[in-house]
């Protein structure tokens, strides 16, 4: 993998993690950013994330063998076709949004022919923001999952995939549909289960709040303009989910209620061996 | 502070802890370890978080001035009452169980006048078990809450304030059943619903289950047995905490279901107002 250019739009997290990433590996020459707020161009040049900050959007694309877009998911597609018609032939174009069906389906077909793109997602991140929390090793050893279409060029696919092995990702290959149903189970739903906690969480209460709680409620500190993004893309599958984590919590009701501890202990040894399994 | 015998009955991750914090913070002149299990008492003390592991409980309680009881809710009551029968005039004995009221309810009365047991909760701990998890500072600057009852003697309960202060703690004093109505909503409540997101997560999606939603449900890998005896414990205070997050995810159902996305950032940013609050 030899990038000549690589342009990452959106220098947050998880931008400021793949242009530090790719030029500490040294899988580009030269790593662009491009982002709506000048300071965090700034900000990421200063810190060496990325070689050169770029306010212009086509400009960058002029330039670009690679562009990865991680922008909230509902600005990608725009952002995507804008930058497209600015690059030159050949170019690779991604993203790193957490829902991919919606995206892939407002591009499909209309990006131009000279050009390619393919959904990524790398299943990484944190609850903070900003290019002074990028990670050069974010990706390592965690999957990231590629949503090509039956129109996907195979060598792009091919070089997607080595451009995220190259930053230490383990490529996983699926539907967008597939990857939507799985991360609202996966993804979405923690997030929304660990926002309703703190709904139900007193201001008077706070200070009773020790470890358990500020684990199970860590991921409800993003950023809700990002999170909100998220949930209404990936709305019905969310919707879908819910019901599920009502029957489970029916479930420990139903088993409290009857003061059967045999049906506890049940249901709490069986998340366990899952939670265990996950590894920590 | 100076006790010229602390015994620590159930030498796990909280009781090493406690035993650790009061070695090293000179509390007391020495340490005594009690636990069912002989291998976990020759570990401790191998460790250096006891000085000496004592097989009888009655033996332990004759040397003791302090013991404190780190064993599973239920079987707390009934070690109380078997050790008092056994200790000094004076001695006083604790606990660091996560309910309350059924504890200080079943011994109110029942312990021996010679003695003062005062139930407390020192709000630390982690889904690890056994001495070799045994922090000293496991408390420092953590909140413990101690319930005594209109009967307690209040010299006693100075001790015991002075004891979980030297041990680095922030001491709240409650009656017994606000505790275990604030603790359903901060810890037995999330552990609840950590274990039910796992309840929900096939075994074929465990790999696209990244740091979010490991956050979210690491508290699930606790012992089951442990927290079936908290549930059965707090039951009512429980049953009446799901209700309230049942009513958050109906909150944030309807809103995705009505497409309104002002809602659900509305809910979003309460939620983040809430954790940032809490801090990391």
């Amino acid at each position: 993998m030899n990038i000549h250019t690589l342009t990452i739009v959106g220098v947050g997290l998880i931008g400021g993690s793949i242009a530090l990433a790719a030029r500490q590996r040294g899988l580009a020459r030269r790593v662009l950013g491009v982002d709506c707020q000048p300071a965090t161009l700034d900000e990421a040049q200063a810190l060496g994330v990325i070689d050169e900050g770029v306010r212009d959007l086509a400009t960058a694309a002029r330039r670009s063998a690679l562009m990865v877009f991680c922008t909230p998911v509902d600005a990608i597609p725009a952002q995507v076709l804008a930058a497209a018609e600015a690059c030159t032939p050949g170019t690779l174009l991604t993203d790193a949004g957490s829902t991919k069906a919606a995206i892939v389906r407002e591009l499909d077909g209309r990006v131009p022919a000279h050009v390619t793109f393919i959904g990524s997602h790398p299943l990484a991140g944190s609850e903070k923001r900003g290019p002074r929390y990028a990670d050069a090793h974010l990706f390592s050893n965690r999957v990231a999952v590629l949503t090509p279409t039956p129109q996907t060029d195979p060598a792009a696919l091919v070089r997607l995939q080595a451009f995220w092995q190259g930053l230490g990702s383990r490529v996983r290959i699926m539907p967008a549909d597939e990857h939507d149903r799985a991360l609202a189970l996966t993804s979405h739903l923690p997030h929304l289960v660990a926002s309703a906690l703190c709904g139900v969480l007193p201001a008077g209460l706070r200070e009773l709040a020790a470890t358990g709680f500020r684990d199970t409620t860590r991921i409800a500190a993003g950023d809700p303009s990002i999170w909100t993004g998220i949930f209404a893309q990936n709305r019905d599958a969310l919707l879908a989910a819910l019901p599920l984590l009502v029957g489970q919590l029916q479930a420990y009701r139903e088993a409290l209620l009857a003061d059967d501890r045999t049906a506890v202990d049940a249901l709490l040894t069986q998340a366990k061996r899952t939670r265990d399994a996950l590894g920590s």
